[in-house]
């Protein structure tokens, strides 16, 4: 099987799209250029989603973010953009991006994005199983 | 005693049936087979459930774990297959089942599932005993 | 002074009952037996209530958790049967043990139980006093 | 200038009244007498707090504080006069007052005890500047 | 290119106003003047905000904390002063800063304050794009 | 089978007697009494040793803490106690025993007591076998 | 390519056989049985070496793991095997293996192997490079 | 009994004076007066010995760090006088004493003194059983 | 001021040749590809060197990392040759290198490669500032 | 009293001259400029010694390291200028000096500098009152 980068993502059928549950990938191995200076930026991204009718595939959600590696990127724009990629492509319940950025300046930039379905509502209250703010294990880099 | 894996999990009564409580249990000597590749997966499991009328036993819970060793699973599906067979058993007022699996490709997963009684309402508002998205002690393989 | 295991808790006025406060214990030093095989089981005690005309006296309390050291005690029952005998003393506006069991059969076993008085509510929205469902320093045995 | 202890606690002018902000002080070298034995206790207190008209100053705070070291305290009662003590100097919007007492007969005690101003509801939903339960870094003694 | 500290923040546009998202900044770098003593007085300082139109530029940042290098400052005004300027800067639709002052007179001192939008309510219920009140890594100086 | 506390070690033949190689147990569930005042005394134990014809077999070694739990033993005493009754049982080639004491008095105390085989010397030079002065995981109890 | 578990273990020529220096390797996955009641046993596996002539393939290593999943073997035992096993494969320099099994009967065990090429020292004084006795990163399971 | 602060400090005899093994006592409640200022200081104390025919009493070690409550020491002085007061007391094979005082002027100072016995050496080599210069659990106050 | 990856490491002259002493750093942002698969691999590099007559300069070894990023390169080797290159540069006393890898395979690997001046010897003995085997830090990627 | 930045180091008698013992200091709030662009540095200084005659006094120290803040110093320089001026002033027999540099370049940077008096040597063997490389508490900036 052939393994290159690339931004084609592809889904499987959620097991279980009666139920509200959460998905959580955490990703320490995403990398892509600075658009002004061509120097290469990093990131650990955190994943965290409530499917509907479809999942992401763990493969090619690995050479998606591989496809990234010789492209310029802004910090908050890129996160942004996988964001709605993978909301896009799965139109989940809830979805939420989080980029813990290497430290440039002296400064660490985290950029944490989020996405609903319209209408969508947990299905409990209180809807305990919408995910922290925090994922356990926040590296510092 | 014999002590064989399988499926068939025991109950004892719940012996405080009046009161709202939380159950926790960390379980980190679960493994099942990839469906697809034939490889061991790894997972640790955490189960929080309010009980009604009846709790898990603990022994027929290890063996019924331990009933995965030689079954292919795909990671969201038997999180949810666990929950909803441990459910089934107890009808419990609320149930939590977090699996957070070992690495595989540089990502790694946990896969949050919830089952709650139909119409059931934490009795006290707000309700401090639900438990926290996040058990401590949360491990990095 | 006398100091022998003793079921008898003792009390003392709450010295501000006029306010909504917190007191928490942590208690490494709990142990009792296993009403199956005998064998002892061992547990920390974590308590947290908000005291109503009345508090538990320190020393008593070490006496009275003394008291089950050669007792038969099953993890769900006696943690809530504790809950009660606190609560029934002093009849807090809340009150919450969590048990922190050693593990048994490669599984770590948390009870956490809660009381409220009838009719009581946090006097503030959000009720930011009422503790949250993890006291810091969970160890792991 | 002279450095004595005190209880006269001085206060500051607040520079930005017109903004719910929080201030949080952790203060490790709190000290004072058990009643009963006379021998000496020993606390770290957290204090955190939205100021209305005026804010504690930090050196006063430090001599208040060290005005304890030969006086008799029980645990809750001086946990609840020192907020006391300091909501009646400042007035504040919201005070919470933790203290984290050193370990005795084996049992470790926080109390944890809030003032709010009559009426005062923070501006925000949610309150999000609210401090949560748990300051960072509680140490274990 | 000139590298001077300077008070002339700069921004970009936000690439994703459409959503609401969260950038953080943790910044261990700043330091400025005790207006009594005049010496130097160290913090972390830790930005969070949602943004409107526009957003903060890194490097007029990283400046902008460096003009307060031999600037006196009061510990709660110039926390606020910041928050001030750089909400006045972006008109952000929420913004928190939080000051990780280092210890003085034997006190841990924090300063969190929070600015919104006049009107704007987080889109979704629960709101859990909002940050925590707590930041990952929070140093022990 | 039966199991009762016992002090009748047993052990197994050590199955690579050519070979230093150490084992390490971790022993969190020791309890006695203290022989003044007969109050339960709690440690947890960390056995370390190389074999020499024999390991010392877990369940009996399990049975034999579980004696203590109503003798009376001090401190410096047991652990020396233990330590010359498991170096008598299989006269290891080396054996440290550190007991790690529930806080008595406000005051924490460790006992780390070692046994070596006359003559015995680690077989290569520097000895990285054995084991450091510290078990990784210490608890603050 | 096939992948089945398999003790058959594959090298590849030490790229740099002039120098000493450290391989080491975190394996968090390796199961096998317990030869007395066939019930699963667990471990975290630590490898630690100076090749010769010969590294071991890392492919081939875990397909080696795989295969003691349905193999009876004691902790000691084991652990000595596959430590000769891998320095039976590639006589390196120095190997030591570390196995960190899961809790039984409330005990926590690790075993620790060496073996040393007959006649080798390291090449300097001190030999800051032979590995410590702790790797970073133990797990609590 | 009488509980009063004392410089009288209590032994009892070695039950093990045949064998090299070390006591570690971790004491967090120590506290004294700066000679210069008045001001109260506070430090937590790691004592570690080897005892040759005494062994230092608890309850009297208590009794004596509170003797040093109302007395003016300089750190140097003081951890150096303690440890020459307890080694004077019992004549150890070895004591350390680690003094960790409380920040003051933004510096965290730590003093570390020693005592051996004329002419005693440890029994084996290398000496293991020696602490380490780092007691687990230092705290940053 | 062109910055693009390269190979050319610059220098700067040791300020400090008369003395033994250590500059160690951690330089997380090292990517490469695997030779085989072609995919990419990520590692932490820490490096720990006595200089003699000249130091690595540190913005070109920021660009030497970088020209790494496009490269093929196995574990053990490409660990081994930025060893050779950075100390074939400024031929220091001692040199090492630590790269820690990102998992594979499920298997953590960490590569440590050592150089040393021939006929150099520390300084005094022992020679403490030779740095420890562990550096502050590890991460758990 | 002024307290004005100064490079007027002061000292006072050492009370235990007779003794090897190590003071050890960690002072976070270190900041120069650098030579090249005029931006500011911030490091974390670490000093450890053995006294002979005389010690460093506090507030000496305090004020000499202000002194560095409007100065250009290169982190090499810095760190072994400041050790030769403490070892200087007080002709210690052993002294070493840390600088926990803050990130640049995405490069983390220790220098670890040496002194000792010609011709000492540790007073016993082994001499474990040397401080280990570590400090406890090295921060992630
Ligand atoms: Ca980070
Ligand atoms: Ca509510
Ligand atoms: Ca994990
Ligand atoms: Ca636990
Ligand atoms: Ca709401
Ligand atoms: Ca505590
Ligand atoms: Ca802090
Ligand atoms: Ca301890
Ligand atoms: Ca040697
Ligand atoms: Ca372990
Ligand atoms: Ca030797
Ligand atoms: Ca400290
Ligand atoms: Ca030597
Ligand atoms: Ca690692
Ligand atoms: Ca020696
Ligand atoms: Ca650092």
């Amino acid at each position: 099987m052939s393994t290159q980068p690339s931004k084609n993502l592809e889904t499987f059928p959620n097991p279980n799209p009666d139920r509200d549950y959460v998905i959580r990938m955490r990703m320490p191995e995403f990398t892509c250029l600075c658009p002004k200076t061509g120097q290469p930026d990093f990131a650990t991204l955190y994943l965290e989603y409530v499917p509907e009718a479809l999942c992401v595939e763990l493969k090619s959600l690995k050479l998606y973010l591989w496809s990234f590696r010789n492209e310029g990127a802004f910090h908050e724009a890129v996160t942004n953009r996988i964001l709605g990629d993978l909301a896009g492509l799965i139109s989940p319940r809830f979805m939420r991006l989080t980029a813990d950025w290497y430290v440039r300046g002296g400064i660490y930039t985290h950029v944490v994005s989020e996405h609903r379905a319209p209408g969508w509502q947990p299905k409990f209250d209180p809807p305990v199983v919408l995910p922290p703010a925090r994922w356990e294990g926040f590296q510092g880099h």
